[in-house]
């Protein structure tokens, strides 16, 4: 296997990101992608809309790296100058593609607008170059050979960009190894399952030498499963991992909240709408954050209710029945007081599903018994109360924040997720 | 003025950005802050932890750059290899500089803990660089000179780099101009006034050859204005500068919510902190995201009553008191039913301030008269209502509910800031 086959450089074009407009999120996300395939990120550089110094970097580039992934500069306008600085870099004329042209064209067909004559540049490729399809917007990529590597030409918008590297570069990577594996790989996404015991579970699936591959990541009560395959043919590859994969759906059914994002909120709000869930929530230290979270998701005021952001002890006592003493008692940080915001909820709201948390955010507020990061929760489906209480190393306010959102959101995910038959 | 010594260009070590683990956001950071010292970023990169290749990268970059900046790469440990790639870029050798010594183990001794041995390595810089106290972290940084270039070397926790870029990079900036002009800047951040009224009230001072120059951007109700001076020496732009700082804020008092930062939430919370004016919130639209970027602030529940997050109409009917023939007869999305709303959130609590918000965030449910991205309004303060109602250009549902949020904030602010006398 070739190192230098291997070593994929990432360009990233455009005035807007020298002059700190935006941080260009385009050459990570490859970086992550392509690591999946057996290739490698080795460089990243970003430049301004210079179309002779572009194309000078890119044939460089190409003599070092077996992949260069362009980002950026396909656009309609004069400073969009890729397409030019890839054909001369090539030393290929720019010819007017058929399939390019179709594209924008039926691209403005389909959105209802008229297709300004600037747009006729975006049929431009270099001569030799393979369009590359973007279904997300009007410029189209393509892929061309400079010598022995191979490069991409992709748009900037994130989404046009993320959406071409998954259904076009990836799976050509994975066609074409580097080594004599070709290589595929499907993620999973899962909570309530400590790394420690899952790495006790998968056993040697775990292994280095395994194949399919596994890596875990853990972020906020969450596990990020991605299982790479690999085999001597796409086909090989992708039967082990389909294999795999059903093996790993099997063993971890109740765990899996999502095989496309590790988006929490979004597993729930769907599994709320279709199990006709009504929901309401009782947040104390989060201050509206699960809810904020959960009515991201389009279309759950179907079965979202309200929230009773009960910050003071006074509003959880008036609006939540909270009793009193039992502040006064166990202190409002407490699975008590959380098992009667929850019960207050659901009685005030009539919703089936409830979830309270109340706990200590930081950076002031902690005691010895109830250190920042304490956090306490209840939830109560249709009248049966749940209740748990987690400590999180505290790392900041906003920290244990986000993770006591992440975290509610997953036990109401656990009080609904389909159970295993 | 040599075009060579205004361009700078930024390199970011580290094989975690290889491979994906985090965008770059420091670069972008450089990028915008020297356009403000009349310098221009040209070249960003990014390579991994391979002291031979940085040294041989950078070596190159300072021929072409007046300024190389790097970040990343000053830890304790082997695989921190910036200030080794440095001394072999410049040809020397590193050396045990006793005032990077005494930061580190300063640092530690203020922060109560035991210095590990590793982290000597952090008190060597290549031999002539200048140390730069970094005192949010135990990564001192360094300048030095290669050749006819400046190479500045900042450790790559954001917190800790941007602080070193204000206190030392872009102070030596202002003072060692390409051309014959030193520059200083200053920000205002904005709230509640247009981009045109704001354009018409400043006049000349917003033409290409004032001095102060003045820069303004516009996102969700926020204007951010930036006056940067030039000056023969850095005291003469100083003192322009602060000359017109004190003329804009005479001028825009009533509307500069923060000189410091752009965050409406955190300059609400202060004020309502220091005025020791009790808030509570209504919200439908924005599902709780009023109140969670709130209660970001810090001590913010010695006034932060609750929210009422009521998404559905019953609750707003049920929570708040809204009579249900006023949803009925003008639609939960009204200013009637915001004023509502705000009412019976303040009579409900007995916050002194109130506000409501009550919108159609899409990407269902807009009509002729009220499309998707009307919002409603109210603001309660000792009684006395306000309402609103604005229009946002949809540019999806997420958009529309930080636009939301946005505006809910300033509007708070504005019932509550100080008022010219």
């Amino acid at each position: 296997m070739s190192e230098r086959a291997a070593s994929v450089a990432v360009v990233a074009v455009g005035d807007e990101l020298l002059e700190g407009d935006h941080a260009d999120t385009n050459s990570s996300a490859i970086a992550r992608a392509v690591l999946e395939v057996g290739r490698s990120a080795n460089r990243f550089l970003a430049l301004r809309d210079d179309e002779e110094l572009l194309a000078r970097e890119i044939a460089e580039l190409a003599r070092s790296h077996g992949v260069v992934i362009v980002t950026g500069g396909l656009g309609p306008t004069l400073d969009d100058v890729t397409r030019h600085a890839v054909a001369r870099a090539a030393g290929v004329p720019l010819v007017v593609s058929e399939e390019a042209r179709e594209h924008v064209t039926g691209w403005f067909a389909r959105a209802g607008r008229p297709m300004a004559a600037s747009n006729e540049r975006q049929a431009l490729v270099p001569r030799g170059a393979d369009v590359i399809a973007n279904p997300r917007g009007t410029a189209p990529g393509f892929r061309i050979s400079l010598g022995e590597s191979t490069l991409f030409a992709l748009p900037g918008p994130p989404r046009e960009m993320s959406g071409m590297l998954e259904d076009a570069v990836l799976p050509w990577l994975a066609e074409h190894p580097v080594d004599e594996w070709a290589r595929c790989a499907r993620s999973f996404f899962l909570f309530d399952l400590a790394e420690s015991v899952f790495a006790d579970r998968v056993g040697a699936w775990m292994e280095r030498s395994a194949n399919p591959l596994i890596a875990v990541t853990a972020k906020a009560g969450v596990l990020s499963v991605r299982l790479v395959s690999r085999g001597s043919s796409l086909e090989e590859a992708e039967s082990k991992l389909a294999e795999r994969a059903a093996e790993f759906r099997a063993r971890f059914a109740a765990h899996v909240f999502s095989e496309e994002f590790p988006d929490l909120a979004h597993a729930l709000g769907r599994l709320l709408l279709d199990r006709e869930i009504t929901i309401s929530l009782a947040e104390s230290c989060t201050g509206g954050m699960i809810a904020a979270a959960l009515t991201r998701v389009s279309g759950i005021s179907a079965v979202f209710r309200e929230s009773f952001v009960t910050y003071s002890n006074e509003s959880k006592i008036e609006r939540l029945g909270v009793p009193a003493e039992l502040v006064r008692g166990h202190g409002a940080v407490s699975t008590e007081v959380a098992a009667a915001m929850a019960s207050g909820a659901a009685r005030a709201s009539g919703a089936r599903l409830t979830l309270a948390v109340t706990g200590i955010a930081g950076p002031t507020g902690g005691t010895p018994e109830k250190p920042v990061g304490t956090l306490c929760y209840a939830t109560v489906l249709d009248g049966v109360i749940e209740t748990h209480e987690r400590r999180f190393t505290p790392a900041g306010r906003d920290a244990v924040r986000e993770w006591a959102t992440s975290l509610g959101l997953g036990l109401l995910w656990s009080r609904v997720r389909p159970r295993s038959v």
